[in-house]
């Protein structure tokens, strides 16, 4: 799976003022650079417009409230589409940056309520892979949502880039992740669903679980009914085909389990539901341009 | 405990070029700004010299090594003397951050080495409170090392800092926080320790809790034995004062623990122990200027 993303863009906004991306920058006490104490979303961009940009939305505020960042999101939009526009981005993702400001130096925040800092870039569509994502069981555990919110997506990435190093040290793409209690969480990057008998399962958010956009819409959009649980390794053996899914990439098959020796055929299922999601997205812009 | 530190320094370090503290930028494509994806040190400076120096870089250089960041963090001393000389600091603080620098958008850097970027600021040394700490027992868990190496000061301050604001909501001035298990892990920036019957304990750091420096030379100097172990509440409550450590802060007296109603009589402790730390600062000055 790459996630390179090298290109960069003319134009970053800043607070919703145009900068050269080259001339992007923000100062050394923010607190996002500090602590990752912030959020960020990575919204993909279909002729111009940003797919399930409410999803997004909800996800950002449920996590600006949760983190107590002063932050109206509701009103992002215009800002969105102008950058898209400046950057003459027909497809591609737009990923969205809120950390807290810049405030004491200390984890708490003082005052209480600090200027956020709002990030928007746009950035090429990382490119599929061609072959079936290897997964690698990750000995990072996923961290508990009792700990910090982990359903939204925080700016909180070690364990994931530690995750995802120690997948590609041993030959695969992506790392499986578990809770401290042994339960199925999801990839470093990409929610995981599996079929099994007519039934498409996935990791309860109780799990570490991100709740990701795509995921939330493949709930929506599946044929086949879904079941959210606590569920172990038992369970993904016994699956039929196994796919991740992350709003930049959309469905990806799953391979194998390494270094478990599960191996699945899944293709047929991810085809089928990128199928469905782009007939999701076309609609979305039918919906968008009347 | 006010942390505030809100004065800024005139001169900032970034990769060893002085900037003034007002242009002390980093790029908004800096891991270390998009995940918190590196590490920082906050160190007392006394009479111009940094305290406990080489425990310090010994723990820099472990975190760098776990989050594979490649940076030789034992070449950093002339610079941070530099640094001290122009911002004219006898008295205060260095704060040292290492973040892995400027990749790829996803998880994985790409490539596998970037340069990384290293700041330099100086901070007054934080006011130390007036009375007793009130710990507030968090509702937010300790992150589990064996999610990511816990025990390095991670860029990663969600969860202090939701502890934090959570403590002040109760009129607390610092959160207690357990691990998964109701072990005894830290308050949301220091150790703790407490005494009973002549034995100094501390929480092991399989708890969560930070290898703090502080705690270190505590357990050097201690007159006490001391215990590391996993400790629940029971114990806390048996104690017969209990004291929190902090770099910047050194050795505070614990007051009580809310909601439980615990309460400690701490301070002839906290001061015998300060005295012992001043001590140890005053004798590492005396070997530093021969």
């Amino acid at each position: 799976m790459c996630e390179s993303f090298v290109t960069i863009h003319p134009k970053t906004l800043i607070n919703g003022i145009v900068k050269p991306s080259q001339e992007a920058f923000i100062s050394v006490d923010e607190r996002g650079f500090r602590f990752g104490d912030g959020l960020f979303e990575t919204i993909p961009v279909h002729a111009r417009i940003p797919y399930l940009w409410g999803y997004h939305m909800e996800r950002l505020t449920a996590g600006l409230k949760a983190l107590r960042i002063d932050c109206d999101a509701t009103h992002l939009q215009p800002q969105a589409l102008r950058l898209l526009e400046q950057n003459n981005i027909t497809e591609g993702v737009l990923r969205i940056s809120i950390s807290r400001g810049i405030g004491s130096r200390g984890y708490l925040p003082f005052p209480a309520t600090l200027a956020p800092t709002i990030i928007m870039q746009t950035l090429n569509r990382p490119a599929l892979p061609k072959e079936a994502t290897k997964l690698w069981l990750s000995a990072y555990e996923k961290i508990s949502p009792r700990a910090m919110p982990t359903d939204c997506k925080l700016a909180q990435g070690v364990n994931a880039a530690l995750a995802r190093m120690e997948a590609v040290d041993h030959g695969c793409h992506e790392a499986l992740q578990c809770s401290a209690q042994g339960h199925i969480a999801e990839a470093s990057s990409a929610n995981i669903f599996w079929l099994e008998e007519g039934i498409l399962y996935t990791a309860a958010l109780a799990s570490g679980a991100l709740a990701g956009v795509t995921r939330r819409r493949l709930m929506e959009l599946s044929p086949y009914p879904v079941k959210e649980g606590l569920f172990t390794l038992d369970n993904l053996q016994k699956a039929e085909a196994v796919i991740l899914t992350n709003a930049a990439m959309g469905i990806l098959a799953v391979e194998s389990l390494a270094p478990h020796g599960f191996t699945w055929t899944s293709t047929a299922l991810a085809t089928e539901l990128n199928a469905l999601r782009n007939a999701d997205i076309l609609n979305s812009l039918l919906q968008a341009k009347p």
